[in-house]
C-alpha cells in the first residue's frame, strides 16, 4: 500500500468535513458532514481515521485544513511562500507512513503577515490541472477571502480580507442589524454598494445605511444587498489596485462567486469561475502522486 | 417664568443622562445617571420631568439627544443642514410652553444621507461661544464619530463614521476578540495602526492582526492599540482627504481626544481639544436666549 492516485482525501475544516475516496484519480465515494475539528476530541482522531478506513476502504489518507492547526489533530507547520506542490509535499506532517496532514502556507513581508490553511490545495490543484493559468490572480471568497498571486503554478503572494466575517458581524450585532435581515442578491442596491465600496470608507458608508433609512433614501429590503456590495466592492477595489491581471480566477460556490464576479467587472476586470471542489481533488491527487 | 439664561438643561442620551441647572448662564447644580431613554417607559417622561423640577427647581426645561428620537419621549423632526441656532430654535418640539426638545440635524446629498441628534448643541455652542472658529472642521469622536464642516457658525455639512462601534464589535465577537483584551493607549503599536489605516483597507489589515500573532510579528499585548489606531487612522485619513482645514477642533473627552489628535497630526494637520461639556452648556444657553 502506498500513496498514488488512489487514496482517501479529507477536507477537514473548522465546522465541516468532506471525505472523498479517490481511485485512479476519480472520486468513487464522497460524504460531507458536520464533524469539523471543533466537533472532535483531540484524542479521538486515530479512532476516527480507522472508522473512515472501515467505511471507505483501507487506503492512504491525506488531510487538509484546520485538522493541521493548533485546534486540530497535529500541527502541520506553515510552509513559507513562495510555495508549490513540491514544498507542500515536503512539508507534510506524517502521522504514520500512510497518513499525513497537508501544511498551510505563510507569508511575512516586513511587518505584514498572512496565513492560509486548506486553501493551498485548491489553489495549487487549479493551476496544476490547467483549470486556471499558472500565472494568475486567484480569489477564494468567503468568511476570510483569500486573494492569491500565482506565479509558475506556485503560491507567490497573498492577502486575506475578513470580508465575510465583517458582514456576519454587522448582521448579527451592529446598530444596522435590524435592517440587514433580507437575503443578499444582485440588483441595483448591490451594485450601488459596489460603487460606494470603491471609496474605501467603510465606517462612514456603513453609518450612511442607517441614515438612508431614517431619511427615506433607501428601503430596508435593499440594505443587506447594499452592505454586501459595499464590503465586497471595497475588498475587490483594494486588491485590483495592487494587481494588473486582466482576469480574476474565482474559486467559489456559484452564488458568492457571481457576486464577486459582478464587483470585479464593475472594477474593469474580467472574472472566471473555477470549480473549487474539482480544484481540491486535482491538488490532492497531485500531492498523492508526488509522495507515491 | 420664561426661557432665558436660567433653565434646566438635560443631555438625554441612549444609555446616560446629564441634568444641569443653569442660573444666569452658570451651572449651579448637575447630576449624571444611567436613566437614558432605553431605561425609560415612553409614558413616564412627564412624571420624570416633574420629579426633576422638584429636585432642581421649577425652571423651563430644554432637552437634547435621543429623547427626541423615535425611541424617546416625542419625535423632534430633523432640521435639514445647513442649520444654525436660529433654525434649531425654530425646530424645537414643544411639550408645553416651558418644556421643549431640541431637534437633530439631517443631510441628504444625492444618495448620501446622514443624521445627528444631540451633537448639534455642542457644535453650535462651541462656535457661538468662540471656543472654536465659526468656519472650521469639528470632530466628535465616539461610537459614531461625527465630522462637521461649520461655516459662519452653522452646521454646513457632516459625515458620521461608526468607528467606535466597529472597534467594539471586533473586540466582542470577531476572530480577533481573544487578542483585543488589552487596554488601548498611545505607543508604537497605535501609531503603526494609524499608518496602516491610511491604506484604507480595513478587511485585510484586520486579518493581518491574526496572522501577525501566528507568525510572531506582533505581540497580543499590542493588538488592541494597533486595531484602534487602524480604525481611527482610516477614519481620520478619509475625512482629511475631503477637507483642507489646517486644524481640527476636537470635541472629546481627553483620552479619546488625544488618540484622535495623534492620528490627525500623523496625517499632517493640527488638532485642538475643545471642552465638550462647556460647548454643550454654551449651546443650550444660547438656545434659551433665542426663545426667551
Amino acid at each position: 500500500m502506498r500513496f498514488d492516485t488512489s487514496l482517501l482525501a479529507i477536507d477537514w475544516g473548522t465546522t465541516n468535513r468532506r471525505i472523498y475516496r479517490i481511485e485512479q484519480g476519480a472520486v468513487t465515494q464522497t460524504e460531507r458532514d458536520d464533524r469539523g475539528v471543533t466537533a472532535m476530541a483531540q484524542t479521538g482522531y486515530a479512532e476516527e481515521i480507522a472508522a473512515i478506513r472501515a467505511r471507505f476502504g483501507d487506503l492512504p489518507v491525506l488531510m487538509a485544513g484546520m485538522v493541521g492547526s493548533t485546534i486540530g489533530w497535529q500541527v502541520a507547520p506553515y510552509v513559507p511562500a513562495p510555495a508549490g506542490l513540491d514544498e507542500i509535499a515536503q512539508g507534510l506532517a506524517w502521522i504514520d507512513a500512510r497518513t499525513a496532514i497537508v501544511p498551510g502556507v505563510s507569508l511575512v513581508d516586513g511587518r505584514r503577515a498572512d496565513v492560509m490553511r486548506g486553501e493551498e490545495v485548491q489553489l495549487l490543484g487549479a493551476c496544476a490541472a490547467g483549470m486556471a493559468p499558472g500565472d494568475a490572480l486567484l480569489a477564494q471568497p468567503g468568511t476570510h477571502c483569500k486573494w492569491v498571486e500565482m506565479r509558475g503554478g506556485r503560491i507567490a503572494d497573498f492577502v486575506t480580507a475578513m470580508t465575510g466575517e465583517l458582514f456576519a458581524m454587522l448582521r448579527k450585532q451592529s446598530i444596522l442589524a435590524p435592517q440587514l435581515g433580507a437575503p443578499v442578491a444582485d440588483g441595483p442596491a448591490f451594485r450601488e454598494g459596489v460603487e460606494d465600496g470603491k471609496r474605501a470608507d467603510l465606517a462612514a458608508s456603513l453609518f450612511g445605511v442607517r441614515a438612508a433609512k431614517l431619511m427615506g433614501v433607501r428601503d430596508d429590503a435593499d440594505a443587506a444587498a447594499y452592505v454586501s456590495g459595499l464590503l465586497i466592492g471595497a475588498d475587490v477595489a483594494a486588491r485590483l489596485a495592487q494587481s494588473d491581471h486582466a482576469e480574476v480566477q474565482l474559486l467559489a460556490d456559484p452564488v458568492l462567486g457571481s457576486l464577486y464576479a459582478i464587483a470585479i467587472e464593475a472594477n474593469g476586470r474580467a472574472a472566471r469561475l473555477v470549480d473549487s471542489h474539482a480544484a481540491f481533488l486535482a491538488g490532492i491527487v497531485q500531492l498523492g502522486k508526488l509522495i507515491a
